[in-house]
């Protein structure tokens, strides 16, 4: 930690300042727009973007991480606070500060105890799937401020706002990158100024309400933005603990999950390794920070993680340049932040959740992997019918259980030799000869709890089909572990195979696995032998059974 | 089903008599007990060993599993209800039959959706852990009705009879079965006889009672034992379906964990399959017809099956004749089991759950895996402290989180060749060689989302301590499958290597991985190339570096 500030080199500072820049004017509509998804007055969202993005420069691990309000953990905070306390309301801002603690302290201790595996809960298509329900579910709730439908019926100039930001905005993804360099413009620069798209539309919106006297005409704005620093204090709601207690896991689950994937995508292109136990603490350390300052649950965001490192950012330092310029922001007079109108902010979230709404992922895994594609769309539909947090149960329910599903149907081969040679294949794939006494199997997977059941029906529907067999060889050459279970699975399949007359053997034990094999019983109760080869093995055992079945007497 | 039905030959009647003779007499104590384990009256036990056995042999797979009654169920059953009505109500029996219901229909649908692999979601140390929670907490249950507690001190004629009857059955469980042998009997049949030490004791027990006017003294008996068969009727409470819904997956689960290692257990010993998917069926139907019935949550009973193999059962037949028995002393007379004392019936149940206070796996996984043995203790923990349902979630948890901690450590091996060989082994193990231009890795695991991060970790860390690479041979001989989480990792790292001028190379994929793979468009991407072995890949990949160091203009 902070090895970055020890070795800062002055030729980094400029790569930060643009970013930092760049980065603050995307946050100031976005931390705004998202504390309204979380229910929250829209200044909330500023206060998130100041203490927490200083202290993961102090902390975390990512270089070039922003870290701040997201849309994704902005409703997982609605979805928490609604049965908890009224929007808007005293209690509700309490509730979300509280929240922010609560995940702030469990991801910070997950981090300290070395948790950091916890993040490979979710597999990639299941991420992307509750990526895609969250994205739906959070365009369904914008369409209400997009169209000023909180009013009697549909409010034409809220409508009209709304619409035309909508299509700007859309244009802008689209066109704007290109144009820019038809203008002149490098393509990062042209990417990075498209991204500003937002801020220019919200600001245009803006400038219009007053010019036109849209607020005056009842199309909904942003109202009162206290000016000024968010005091440090911690309101707390001592009754609220325990309802507080799964939603705080749940979204500092996903808090953690974000920000690891934000933190990744850009060290696979900064050279950076990610240490996931520093993520937990950088974010943890983040929310405790945004508790403090009477915001909501922050993590690192994808996109905006994306502009940061794009427009130039270097080192954390980037983040602390954006931090100081939003104080800046809020020390200034606030009030042309007073007439945002908000169907404009209802459009840039739209769109930002549009960029979420990824459907590659679906295709590769329907080519690739049915099971993951069902996957995928099972957690989609989940959280978009049973909600946002069992969404989050049911994603590593269905990563788990893909994972158990696969286990179940592990690839075994019988092996043959191919005549003339020392090499012994899969008799399906090769013509390859086999013994009638001896059956090789070859398990092609670790050995565990998920597959143990698996093996022994098979190797039990081996010897069925195979009256004769005396010997039987797991060749383990692609086994890399055997945990307790499987241990166990070993120990009672030998004495059973020797009511039967078979004996059992081991060849091609990998180093590690025989060392850990050697602390256990299983060796030394082996009917059988251990060899290191398939050859070796098949050699000697045909040679002791031609022998028996010449001089049965022996 | 029903293939043992058509196939029954004469020779297999006498054993399935002797068998279920024995089951009948096993099960009238036990069930009388368990029944008072779950809440419900003594008799409620009895008619849960009628009709579900009858079923499980129609619908089950396994040939010699006895269902019915199981005290870790009947705990579970009394935990779910115990905050929905009181025990002994009518509501509460009610309830009861309703929890088989669920449990039955979500078995069943399970078994007809084909999901038998959820049985491999818990692993043998968090069953073995689960397990010994449950005895003990069974266990300090039964310590009240043993010295008869409920009454205002300490009973003395209970405390007598319950200790005495608990003496004489550790004394049959250790000297028993060695006596009868001495007495000529042989050692199947000896370890049969001492298992109905329980039955002996508790007739005895229930003599002494009107002899010795123990009733009248204040010893608590088992009361009313309404005599004729249970009707076919479903009594349901349509305002707790919700209420009842999460325990009966929880109970169902477990039902399944129980009976499937059970019927596990038998068929090796049988040289059987046991499928899965069947045993769901089997189990679930004979949950409902408990339901039907009036009883409560039944499952295969490992003690009981194993009895009933043992006594000689070749076939589901043995379980019909042992429900016919028990449907029999029903119709007969019941007085004679109106006068069992509960103390003895505690000193059944308590002797019972010290047969399943087995250490044995917490030792051999202590010394084998510190991490399984960590996860026996934990689940143990969590079943006595936070309570039995609490415990199958801990044990879920705790058998994936093992899983995926594991996965996220995965064994990754650089390769170097053996001077003057085409082998190429662990550089770490050794003596080998290796190029600085080219880095082979050798994966010992399948990629999938648990360990993709590992992997690219472990990548980043090789590249940065060997900047002269410029080629990274995956070496993928242990990767038996490639998930679509590590096939984007594959896709993402491909071009991020490119721009730090270092080619992607795969070497010795599998058939079937190659297989997949080609549905991808990975190797289509791919910057290096696809190698049969290990030995062509370093010396194309030599021969190049070597010419473009030659000739560095090329």
């Amino acid at each position: 930690m902070l090895q970055w500030l020890r070795r800062y080199r002055r030729e980094l500072l400029a790569g930060d300042i643009g970013a930092g820049i760049v980065v603050a004017m995307m946050l100031i509509p976005q931390g705004m727009a998202y504390a309204l998804v979380a229910g929250l007055p829209p200044v909330v969202g500023l206060y998130a973007g100041i203490l927490p993005p200083i202290l993961y420069a102090l902390f975390g691990s990512s270089m070039t991480q922003s870290v701040g309000p997201m849309v994704i953990i902005s409703l997982m905070t609605a979805t928490a606070l609604a049965p908890l306390a009224a929007a808007g309301s005293g209690l509700y801002g309490v509730l979300a500060a509280q929240l922010a603690l609560l995940s702030g302290v469990v991801l910070l201790v997950c981090g300290l105890l070395r948790l950091g595996f916890v993040a490979n809960f979710f597999s990639r298509p299941v991420m992307s799937g509750f990526t895609i329900g969250a994205a739906l579910v959070i365009a369904q709730g914008q369409i209400e401020p997009l169209v000023g439908a909180d009013l009697p019926a549909v409010h034409l100039p809220s409508l009209t706002l709304g619409l035309g930001s909508l299509a700007l905005l859309l244009l802008a993804r689209q066109y704007l990158a290109p144009l820019l360099v038809r203008l002149g413009m490098g393509a990062g620069a042209a990417d990075t100024g498209a991204r500003l798209a937002p801020m220019v539309v919200v600001v245009g919106a803006t400038i219009l309400v007053p010019l036109l006297g849209l607020h005056e005409a009842g199309v909904a704005v942003t109202g009162d933005v206290p000016s000024g620093l968010p005091g440090l204090n911690l309101a707390l709601s001592h009754g609220h603990w325990r309802a507080l207690l799964q939603p705080a896991l749940l979204i500092g689950f996903m808090i953690f999950l974000i920000s690891m994937s934000a933190a990744q995508t850009l060290a696979l292109k900064r050279q950076e390794k990610v240490n996931s136990n520093y993520e937990l603490i950088g974010v943890g350390v983040a929310n405790i920070g945004s508790a403090l300052t009477g915001a909501l649950p922050v993590t690192g965001s994808i996109s905006r993680s994306a502009v940061n490192f794009a427009a130039g950012a270097q080192t954390p330092l980037a983040s602390v340049i954006s931090a100081v310029l939003l104080a800046l922001a809020l020390v200034a007079p606030t009030g042309w932040l007073t007439l945002m109108p908000l169907p404009a902010l209802a459009a840039t979230i739209i769109v930002a959740v549009l960029g979420m709404f990824d459907l590659s992922t679906l295709r590769t895994a329907w080519r690739y992997d049915r099971g993951d594609a069902l996957a995928l769309v099972a957690t989609a539909a989940g959280v978009l019918v049973l909600g946002v947090e069992a969404g989050v149960v049911i994603g590593v329910m269905l990563s788990m259980g893909t994972l158990i599903w696969r286990a179940s149907r592990p690839h075994i081969a019988v092996l043959g030799r191919i005549a003339g040679t020392e090499h012994f294949r899969n008799i399906e794939r090769y013509a390859a000869e086999t013994v009638p006494e001896i059956l090789m199997l070859r398990i092609d997977s670790n050995l565990f709890f998920g597959n143990v059941d698996a093996v022994n029906a098979r190797i039990e529907e081996e010897l069925q089909a195979r009256p004769a067999v005396r010997h039987l060889v797991l060749v383990m050459s692609a086994v890399n572990s055997i945990d307790t279970t499987a241990l166990f699975a070993l120990k009672e399949l030998n004495p059973a195979l020797k009511l039967r007359g078979i004996a059992l053997h081991l060849a091609e034990v990998k180093g590690p696995v025989l060392d850990r094999l050697k602390q256990s019983e299983l060796l030394g109760e082996l009917t059988g032998r251990l060899y290191l080869s398939a050859v070796m093995a098949s050699d000697e055992l045909s040679r002791t059974t031609r022998a028996a079945s010449l001089c049965p007497q022996i």
